[in-house]
């Protein structure tokens, strides 16, 4: 089996974005790898620095919801970035073969400094962010990553890196290959993309009152002004749900019913939400019963880092005989 | 006792340059303060990365030149900077609170990059040297850092890095105060700054026979072509070496010949072999005794990044809690 790193920030409770985008993807390749699958407390450091009090929780919050997702800590590995040290170390040797102007030229560098308002990401830890990612990936030899489209120039200079590593030192690292996987755009309840800081999103583990308290106020298409407008689906943030809810069949007659004014857009809420709570309700049950006993959860995350520890050491190991390092 | 922290890159031999700009000061100091003494291989990676397969032996002719100086295990903690990975970690958190434009505008950050030919110093690490550095004072929570008059300014980015660190997270670290020391200016043997890389240089611990070999063709003032024409010792390289080997009251002496012409600089050579034979005999016997026994430097080596170690996981468990991160 091929073993795959992913990796995700402690953003806190994750929204249905995180699970359709990412986790989902996860859990049905556990199977068919060997899935690595690491929390990124640090890399939240590099825009979170300023306060970063709340990492701590959020940890506990993704692991409860990966597990409740389906991630199963009996066939993958599932830690925290910050329990493994040899990522530091790792990131440090990285970053004397990383030409400065290889970061400056990642297109999200630039872009996201000027999205996050009222932050100062002009730091050396944002600048350095690829080389960290970069080693969460090599430092397991991992020889896959799942990754959306718009992950890949982050891929391809996580690649770069490993290639002039492998350049001075030999060919200690596999070059992480893609494993691109379907990201299905998912619009928030406001029709801005879903995103905890936009306020707009439904909780992969929303509680049932609030589902349906968020759901049946979603924006949708505005082309329907009147229940007698027609509307068009691909224009609408509740049929971004039903893409990812509801069956093919049902859903082709939801977009007809749409497009010809054949019924109004509460109908299809009501729809949408008797697909979604048989979804959400079972993971939910499952996150709140992994909450109930948050030693369990961190019984997992110390076995995780345990196990990722294992492997991180044997790769430091080759690495500082590799890079001429005196052996302790 | 307060404490210091020093360290030295692993550059193989040191040279006079290296023992009376540093080493002696630091041999001086372990009295008064609880000294650790840190060989930096990894500071070293940040220029020699394209080969740094001497990186290792390198580490241990420092380390018996370290013995053979004077430092003593019992006293003072001697380690190497990679054998204590909390190095690394440091680095990383501290990356997060370090603005980009501080480490550009650090005045040996270009002229570095100018100075040294042939190699691209354009890398992440080389950026970072000065966050690595503060990385190494603070771990051991430092009081003093004994530098020269040059090194000021990285000492003093070093406490800008640690005030913006405490301002964020609590009051965890000292600011570390410079321990100024004298730094004699010692031209080589061809009249330029005494350095490895001029080839130029007079070993700590040189053979009896190459000392004179090095000494008796020594560039001295230009001034003096015939033995019958005065001298200027303040522009003579033996001169410099006479400051730091011969008393005051022969100094003057040797100091009112050169400027009468009283005697030719081979008279005066001998003079300044005479005084150093007695100070590099005994190091390099010493230094001979530890390199006939590697086992016994290593052996002082672990013990020392035990010592360290111990230190570096307490401050550490200190910061990962300052900064909100979960516990293991």
């Amino acid at each position: 089996m091929k073993r795959i790193l992913s990796g995700m920030q402690p953003t806190g409770q994750l929204h249905l974005g995180n699970y359709f985008g990412a986790l989902k993807n996860w859990v049905g390749l556990q199977g068919s790898y060997e899935c690595f699958h690491c929390i990124v407390d640090w890399h939240a450091l590099t825009s979170a620095y300023e306060d970063s009090s709340r990492v701590s929780d959020n940890c506990m919050l993704v692991a409860a919801d990966w597990l409740a997702a389906g991630l199963d800590p009996q066939r993958s590995v599932i830690f925290v970035q910050s329990h493994v040290p040899e990522h530091a170390e790792l990131h440090l040797l990285l970053s004397m073969v990383t030409p400065v102007s290889w970061l400056e030229r990642v297109p999200t560098y630039k872009e996201k400094q000027q999205e996050i308002q009222g932050k100062d990401l002009s730091t050396y830890g944002f600048l350095g962010y690829p080389v960290l990612q970069a080693a969460d990936i090599i430092l397991y030899k991992a020889e896959c990553v799942p990754v959306g489209e718009d992950q890949v120039p982050h891929l391809e200079l996580a690649r770069e890196i490993t290639r002039r590593f492998n350049g001075f030192y030999g060919k200690i690292f596999p070059e992480p290959q893609a494993l691109l996987s379907a990201m299905p755009r998912l619009r928030g309840t406001d029709g801005r993309k879903m995103s905890k800081s936009y306020n707009n999103s439904i909780l992969m583990a929303e509680a049932a009152a609030d589902l349906d308290k968020k759901v049946r106020p979603m924006m949708t298409d505005p082309r329907r002004k009147r229940r007698t407008d027609p509307g068009e689906p691909e224009d609408c943030p509740v049929f971004d749900l039903h893409k990812v809810f509801t069956q093919d069949e049902k859903r082709s007659e939801v977009a007809h019913l749409c497009r010809t004014a054949g019924f109004g857009c509460l109908d299809c809420k009501k729809i949408l939400l008797d697909r979604m709570h048989p979804v959400i309700g079972p993971m939910r049950e499952r996150r709140e019963e992994w909450m109930a006993h948050p030693e369990r959860i961190k019984e997992v995350l110390r076995d995780g880092a345990q196990r990722a520890g294992q492997v991180a050491r044997a790769t430091m190991t080759e690495v500082r005989d590799a890079m001429g390092l005196l052996r302790p």
